[in-house]
């Protein structure tokens, strides 16, 4: 029998004898137990404080006697006394274990602690930095053995923390020769390992400090740029916010960018600088918000689309403007932050998720990240919505994923009325199917627009406003399956008024008080059903490669995916039908993942692994996308059996052009 | 019995059978012969030509018919209108082998050629960069299996080559996407492979191109940079050329530009700036005269001494100036030149030799690479001189290294008519027993000065001529054992004149037309006492160490090493008695060093191990090296028994100072 104590651990249950006297930090790492340590066990930290739990353990079979645990010592005493510990609780690395005993790790004192993001889905992340601090006592320099202030401190990280660095930039070998002399030869490193083994020193500072280490998780997105800013100690969330893309000068969508770096040369280096700068500005902005230097940010995780990872890296676009979107690089990247000239800690390192394919990016690589399709059941359809979309499908068994060109329509580009989602814009609309009229919310104003309280001033519609719009046009029996307007006559509304050879649908008239009158015109449903036409085509494409015809999950993602109401967007037939309450919006998905890429790093390298695992389809070559489009033109689209959809939405059956395609237009001249 | 074709390759005389139909290229990979190519067997680069050689082959027992090789191929006959092949010769990847043959792989189609440098020792360095240029043929892209264009070309790479690319830097990434387009996916790779298995692409060209790859080596002295331009593919030195180290206006040696640092907040930047610019002005320089780029330049080997080292890193020299004498690192380092602010090729890399100790540099490092003591038989003392004089003592049973602070007096400094090694300077000098009278020769001129052609106007005395115009004075009965100077009643001529209580010897006058009059003083005497005292006592200290009061060879290394005589050293008591046939000179040992360093990644790896295995010695805190210096004193010094010296130079015994201690002036006054 052994005789040896027995420790257990909860919250995580290992257990095992360890050798009397043995401390208790030294018990957690020989039983592979989460027990945090900065200080290498010095007593200074107290990182590595635990409960015991004394007396009698019939769950475990054990009895603890209060001689299980060394007395408190004169460090922990001191301890106590200057920084205060919490009843009971004793410092892992003083404690030595003489008899059985329960010692709880409370989730502050573990190293992967878990962190909750609250997004539209509750998330959990283990935290797993690239980027944590060390504390190392180093010989001093001795001229009978001369070895360097660097090798020593080698010699030291091995010794103490049993971990190899590599090679040590020259900037940091500076601070590491002046932080030995002032901190009299102990230091505290920041150390970071993005890939194992490949240990590199990016921070310096004398003596036992515990340095704010900070990460910046970065969605960048053709219009907005949009970044948090996390503690990478704790996974706190100290600051979040988005700038416009400044690119958008050169161009609204990816494709128009591309062909400003094809018009003029050095128009891709113009933009590249823009974007370099709005990330550096955005970085200093955040950090000022969060009350730290900028220094104190160590990592960065890029996530985008492939123009604008090409554009950010300086690399050239233009071959990603035609087939065979030959991309200059798909793999993940780690690279000094400084390479592209941002202003951070001097060795700050980058992280850019691998890309799917020549149109799929690492957003896309984002949100499966997020999503996890391939760890799901349910055959899943993720849609981040944007100027050009990213459409993922699969399950466990299989992943495919694809782009489709939906063009500016669905954030107010290219629509009449349109705006991006901004103070003034409408939103939320409704139309009373009997009444023909609407009501509507406008960003920021909590009120609807037949609240006798409202007097929010209306400047136009945003993304998630036209297509509620014109689902609800749909609903309440102006516009016909084919997309048409009906004139006032047809619908019964003066709402529906002639303009040229169509008819548009007046929302609102401010011109009363020299506000804009907002209409739905024809021209916009048009654009509105190129846009969902080419996002349903891709996603058909997706299931006809999987060889299905229905999904059972439908995940809407990206900023604008979180405002799209599911009921009408699929009355609106930009996804293909499933139960309602299968519809889901996940939020920021790509942001979400950039997060998950920037605390842990056994994400990263699940990503790198699915990416090749994701077949990709392109559509701009398959010829079954065409057809798809076509036939997606209808609203909702022709082809499904919208089992989902009749239960829920009693959608008119109307045609409001006898046999031609220019509807009403043409019929009004007729009568002209 | 195999009846697969025999084939051996000569010189390296292996030998094996391979399939029939097996190109020569392949049969010598399959050998381990060394046979170059840059192409990968595509009959594009011409770097395998071999030459067959048909008939009776007594002393390899075989005979080679007309058909042992596939006939000449429409390749071969191309590259031959085209480009011109010698007659006989073959190209490898084309010929097939199909019965026995013996062939002869020429000096250029090797790819560890040798090169010999003549140095005062001829020497020979067998070619193996770190840098080499490919050529691959890279898979165009397919938007069906989408991956990046870096991820194809390492494919490649590894398909054509065996080559592990590691990661791309950005700016190369850059270059690689453009090159594939223009190339047509065809390119010309440089790739640095400093540590085994670490391979980055440097360079990249469109296409098949021969890429001119240049390399520096540098030896950076406290006084003088010196570098040589060298071809890396054929290790030829295409320039040569030298700088003053433009920190001498900081201090003239290196513990008065450690007194700068300190004395001056900034200071070290301020001289860490200067280095750099006068290194990369050198190499624009040096580029410029042999008609290159400096772009073309893609490494640069340097070695110094401990304080040069951290100056030019931007480290902390202020450490080096007291004990412990802590270095900031003692290992090699392999660097991004740009890191220094060197404009060469963008990824031009920079290897730093190691350190040995605080006193004992990098270029003391160079100069055992280079002189190699630990694969000696005879116990070999090598003394790099130079303001501080670094000294090796060693076999193959052990090696010990110190370095003693000799000071300028060597390099002419603190000399009443010192000056540097330049025009007009004295550098031999002989004073006849009988008359007393000198003649010399002076830097600029070969004639020696009694020839009645010598015109050459005469400016002051060198470090080399201060040494034998000390010795000479010795040999000639001007000089006491002592060092003190006679007088002219004691000596017999007017040259030894009263100076204050002192002597002096008149060597030149030139007041007549203006010039100078040029005088060895009592205090000169006294200042290359102190020198050779050092440096002598440094010598000792090793001997000691090493258990043994014999040297069984001496080499002077250092620029200036190579202008001493060894006799006058020996005289002067600067080293250890030893055969007077058994001294030489290496000339600049640690500007071979760093050569070879350049040259040949082995030598790297081989003086990175052997630093470990040097043993230090610290002079400044060895009671022993007092009691050498103080013995060391007389002219030659007093504790050897002077075995070789005295077969070979008779020494007058003298003592110009009945007594006491002050010589000549003394005396002088007494009579006054």
């Amino acid at each position: 029998m052994d005789k040896d104590p027995l420790v257990i651990f909860t919250p995580s249950g290992k257990r095992g004898h360890v050798a009397p006297g043995t401390t208790v930090l030294q018990a957690a790492r020989q039983l592979g137990v989460d027990l945090d340590s900065v200080c290498g066990g010095r007593g200074i930290c107290s990182k590595c404080q635990v409960q015991p739990s004394f007396g009698e353990h019939a769950k475990h079979g054990i009895h603890a006697g209060e001689d299980a645990l060394s007395e408190v010592n004169a460090v922990e005493e001191r301890y106590d006394r200057v920084r205060g510990l919490k009843p009971g609780r004793r410092l892992g690395c003083q404690a030595c274990i003489q008899g059985d005993i329960v010692l709880d790790v409370p989730p502050e004192s573990q190293v992967h602690k878990q962190v909750v993001r609250k997004a539209a889905t509750t998330r959990v992340i283990e935290m797993d930095p690239a980027t944590r601090a060390v504390y190392v006592e180093v010989d001093e320099a001795d001229m009978h053995a001369p070895t360097g202030d660097w090798e020593r401190t080698k010699a030291a990280l091995k010794a103490q923390w049993d971990i190899e660095a590599g090679t040590l930039p020259l900037n940091m070998l500076t601070a590491l020769q002046a932080a030995l002399i002032t901190g009299k030869y102990k230091v505290t490193l920041a150390l970071n390992e993005a890939r194992e083994g490949a240990v590199s020193v990016v921070g310096v500072w004398p003596g036992y400090v515990e340095p704010a280490l900070y990460g910046l998780a970065v969605d960048l997105g053709s219009t907005t740029i949009a970044a948090h800013l996390t503690d990478l100690k704790t996974g706190a969330v100290l600051a979040s916010g988005g700038v416009m893309n400044p690119q958008i000068r050169f161009g609204e969508d990816l494709m128009s960018r591309v062909s400003y770096a094809m018009m003029n040369p050095g128009g891709a280096a113009e933009m590249t600088t823009s974007v370099r700068s709005a990330l550096d500005d955005l970085a200093g902005t955040l950090a000022e918000e969060a009350g730290i230097a900028r220094d104190q940010i160590f990592e960065m995780v890029v996530v985008m689309n492939p123009v604008m990872h090409h554009l950010l890296l300086g690399l050239d676009p233009i071959p990603l403007g035609q087939a065979p979107f030959a991309l200059a690089t798909n793999s993940a990247l780690d690279l000094p932050a400084r390479d592209l000239g941002l202003t951070l800690a001097p060795e700050a390192q980058l992280y850019i998720l691998p890309l799917i394919a020549g149109h799929v990016g690492a957003d896309a690589a984002a949100v499966a990240l997020s999503e996890a399709p391939q760890k799901q059941d349910a055959l899943t359809l993720i849609v981040d919505v944007g100027t050009n979309a990213e459409i993922i499908l699969g399950n466990k068994t299989r992943v495919l994923a694809c782009s489709s060109p939906t063009g500016p329509a669905f954030e107010g580009a290219q629509i009449s009325s349109g705006q991006r989602a901004a103070a003034g814009a409408i939103e939320r609309i409704e139309i009373d199917p009997a009444t023909k009229d609407p009501r509507f919310r406008v960003i920021g104003s909590d009120l609807w627009s037949d609240d006798p309280a409202f007097d929010t001033e209306v400047t136009g519609i945003c993304g998630s406003g036209i297509i509620e719009a014109v689902a609800e046009m749909r609903m309440a029996g102006v516009l016909d399956a084919q997309g048409l307007i009906g004139s006032a006559e047809a619908t019964g509304t003066p709402r529906c008024r002639p303009t040229g050879r169509t008819h548009e649908y007046l929302i609102h008239d401010g011109s009363a008080k020299g506000g804009p009158v907002i209409t739905v015109t024809q021209g916009d449903i048009r654009a509105i059903q190129l846009a969902k036409s080419a996002l349903y085509a891709g996603a058909r494409l997706l299931m006809d490669e999987f060889g299905t015809d229905r999904v059972e999950r439908v995940v809407l993602a990206g900023a604008f995916g979180a405002h799209i109401s599911p009921k009408h967007a699929m009355v609106l037939g930009m996804i293909p039908d499933c139960p309602l309450d299968h519809v889901t919006s996940a939020g920021n998905a790509a942001g979400t993942g950039a997060q998950i890429a920037l605390l842990n790093r056994a994400a990263r390298r699940e990503i790198e692994e699915l990416v090749h695992h994701i077949t990709k389809v392109e559509t701009a070559i398959e010829p079954k996308f065409q057809e798809h489009f076509v036939n997606a033109n209808a609203i909702p689209h022709a082809t499904d059996p919208f089992t989902g959809l009749r239960a829920l939405v009693p959608l008119p059956d109307l045609n409001f052009n006898a046999g031609d395609g220019d509807g009403g237009g043409r019929r009004r001249r007729r009568r002209g």
